[in-house]
């Protein structure tokens, strides 16, 4: 394999449905994941859905951070995809799981790059 | 498992190096892809890095698209996440990959949701 990054899929179940359906609200915590995780933000744009719902989404230096909440299921899928050695995705999802109030947590960890076998 | 979308990550492998270099290329080819999947398009940001290197993102009804480009490798790696049945992200695929003539493609289709098991 010739690596290029890592891919985080993260699922957070059992979230606070009114912190993930606000897009303002989930643009601060996602923003202070990235800085807490040493990411290089280059910038960042958030939807808010009607009647509910926030897609997010910010550039890092380090490649992305994206968001997509259904607040009405209290669910919110996130992905990080890094290919830095300097930041820490493990802080940004744990900040992301206290201020979502997430009751679990399931992390899929995927190597990005040329798969040589 | 209750899914709430299908990602899919995707490898394109020994691409044209001078189309992947270059942002406002990268951008037209990955618009008329979610155009083609009959994506819902809301917004798009791309960033050209210096000294090589695109990062993009399309913000669609359905989810997302990404894309991350290390031309001096040849190499291009593209994010689809799609929660809607009406696109089909399959036809996309198909277009970037004859848009950057990759000479190869590896994808990995996984759920998005919460895993019961």
């Amino acid at each position: 394999m010739k690596e290029f990054g890592k891919h985080y899929l993260v699922e957070f179940i059992g979230c606070d449905s009114d912190k993930i359906a606000s897009a303002s609200v989930v643009e601060t915590i996602m923003l202070e994941a990235a800085r807490l995780s040493n990411a290089t933000l280059l910038s960042h744009a958030f939807h808010q859905f009607a009647p509910q719902g926030v897609s997010g989404f910010l550039f890092i230096a380090e490649s992305h951070f994206s968001i997509h909440t259904w607040p009405e299921e209290s669910y919110a899928g996130v992905d990080i995809f890094t290919c830095g050695k300097e930041m820490d995705a493990q802080i940004a999802i744990e900040h992301l799981e206290r201020e979502f109030a997430a009751k679990s947590v399931q992390v899929k960890l995927l190597s990005r790059g040329i798969d040589k076998k």
